[in-house]
């Protein structure tokens, strides 16, 4: 039997919990915060308190939050007439960083799959309907796994009769990789894409 | 400029400052905090507070511990005459995981450090040459750094007098490695802590 404290068992017990994180690490992050000054214990304390009172899902976008509508949601310099849905928040983070996009989102909160029995009613499928009365365009953001493939074809099946735009992110070749070493699906899709130079 | 919500942000940059743990770990991390149950966060809140309020450390051998002295030291089933000196409490640990060592435990809380300032006062050698009254054997249990040899070197002159036996644990080849891969200075201490067979 090995002697440890409940408390350090306990908070070795949690990180272990966590994705990425071993009981190993879980055991060294554990040893790191008691070498901390107690103060910083209790602001990761207080952190946690903090995602559990003030985060909230956007009514309108679904996205984590702490005001409602969330900041996006309610700028004035976001357009609302093209919405980019997503499976998770997380990647509403991924596509804001690039900078690019300056339309407004729509977090599914997973996809389809019949297998896990995940379902139309189990995400946000209806509100994002909902919402599609003065909408241009529905960009449809989601990994291009196999059950991505059945959410995008049900989704643009959906959205169709309403006739708002539908497209979908290019898959292609990722800036900086080299074609040799780039697999045959995504090289496919890559021709099939192909767009006119100059 | 990227919006996220300042309670999202302060745990990601809380996470991120933790060994092991980059910042996109940290991100994906509380995205995976805030699909679980409010209850989870409340444990995790909960845990980092009975860090705070249950660790103290013992009063006899400086581990971590919830009661004084730690149940290792109070247990009547543990020789107190042989004293395993190592750097920090997580050595602690990794040894009692052995199941071989049936002796006490003096935790130094670092290592001397004449670079980084820290000196005989720094770590908790004072605390342990008190506890050589009736002891017979001290092991250095210290990490074969640079900084552990110089500690290495003054705990033994400092013990030396006190007629107590000084031993430190063998470097050698570890269980499972080959003499191809192994370093050459690991290797040379190997040969001369040779021992004899049958």
């Amino acid at each position: 039997m090995v002697y440890t404290s409940e408390s350090i068992e306990k908070m070795v017990d949690l990180f272990a919990s966590l994705p990425t994180i071993g009981r190993k690490t879980a055991q060294r992050i554990t040893y790191h915060l008691l070498r901390q000054q107690p103060e910083q214990l209790d602001k990761f304390s207080s952190a946690f308190q903090g995602l559990k009172m003030n985060i909230k899902y956007c009514s309108v976008c679904f996205n984590y939050t702490e005001t409602d509508p969330c900041p996006i949601c309610s700028s004035q310099r976001r357009d609302t007439s093209i919405i980019c849905v997503v499976e998770e928040p997380n990647d509403v983070l991924a596509i804001e960083k690039t900078n690019e996009f300056r339309g407004s989102y729509h977090v599914l909160h997973g996809i389809l799959n019949p297998l896990e029995g995940i379902g139309i009613e189990d995400i946000k499928i209806r509100e994002l309907i909902s919402r599609l009365t003065e909408v241009k365009e529905v960009i449809l953001a989601i990994n291009p796994s196999v059950e991505g493939e059945v959410t995008i074809q049900y989704l643009a099946r959906l959205i169709k009769p309403l006739e708002v735009k539908i497209t979908r992110i290019a898959r292609g070749i990722p800036v900086g990789a080299s074609l040799e070493f780039t697999d045959e699906a995504t090289l496919s899709r890559a021709i099939e894409s192909r767009i006119e130079v100059g």
